[in-house]
């Protein structure tokens, strides 16, 4: 015996494609997952199931949504003429929970990184531009993170969106450089909400 | 907003409960899951579909299997004289791996462990001692990590299977202290079994 049972194998493999996740530890999480009850899995496929079924990508702002235009950019609440750029999900409900922006948002999912193959063609800018269009912004707030990929991804949308002329703004300086939207302190995001600048390039 | 739509966060609660998993991972990981292709959710959920219904523990060593009993135990190639006793199907694998071993393994599953009430009764000793009487066992090697529990559950084995008049073993010395076997190099393993001793309380 030189290998485990294939449903154990293809797991494991399957395992190490998850971000975090080293071989060593998609072994260890394989075999937990043999391990639990019939419980947990039937629970964990089923709630996958369901991610893979109901979960898409909301039309205008590319977050993910269960319907076809969010909550977010159905809602008649929040305030169309400000529209605020994030890398990720996880970075629009840090700045959601800092309770200092009510406008629209913008996801991209990604961020300019030519060494991952992330080319400007792969960020989608007219996606930005149609629902800066839709809501009839006025500002776009660009809250990349302050690291190299970050304000590539800020210059490219800065002179993309130049010809617009709405206005462009980036989060306070304060931010630690380099460090990820999402691991920030709810206080920081605030202060860095109500200092933005104008982008200049 | 302040929170993910229901199946993202309902999959981030699952994943923090996989080992080395903390919950900013598991929201990492919900969400590279989400933005994975449709392909690679539905092979992650028919694989652990198929964990869930066709993988079971062997009836006689416990080790993970597709059948009742597992292909070691019912390979007719094996030393049926001699038994090696391991906490985890990696350890299995790691000692099969070194090349020492020809005989019959039990699989544990579990340690001694008090603090996570993880006690005597919660250690299948009698299907270890079913095991011995099947195969006509004459020496059971106590392959456990050098750690406490280790060391607990190799004594309470010791003690438990003294009636039988097996010759037991456990693995000679040189394994770091508290190292997990299954990173051990299979050179380590090899001389680790050739150098044996007899297990004295």
């Amino acid at each position: 015996m030189s290998e485990y049972i294939n449903e154990i194998e293809k797991l494991i493999h399957l395992l190490t494609y998850l971000p975090g996740v080293g071989p060593k530890n998609a072994e260890r999480i394989a075999f937990f997952l043999a391990n639990t009850s019939k419980d947990f899995k039937e629970d964990f496929i089923s709630t996958l199931s369901s991610l893979s079924k109901n979960v898409r990508k909301c039309e205008i702002c590319h977050n993910f949504s269960n319907d076809k235009i969010c909550k977010l950019c159905s809602s008649t609440e929040r305030d169309n003429s400000i529209l605020c750029v994030v890398e990720k999900p996880q970075d629009l409900l840090a700045v959601e929970k800092s309770g200092a922006f009510r406008g629209r948002y913008y996801v991209l999912h990604k961020l300019l990184s030519p060494v991952d193959n992330i080319l400007p063609d792969d960020i989608d800018v007219n996606g930005l531009i149609n629902a800066i269009k839709r809501f009839g912004v006025k500002e776009v707030i660009l809250a990349l993170k302050s690291s190299v990929e970050g304000e590539a991804t800020s210059i490219l949308l800065f002179e993309t969106l130049k010809s617009l002329k709405v206005k462009i703004t980036k989060l306070a300086t304060g931010l630690p450089k380099g460090g990820e939207l999402e691991f920030v302190d709810e206080k920081t995001i605030y202060e860095a909400i109500l200092g933005r600048k104008n982008f200049e390039n």
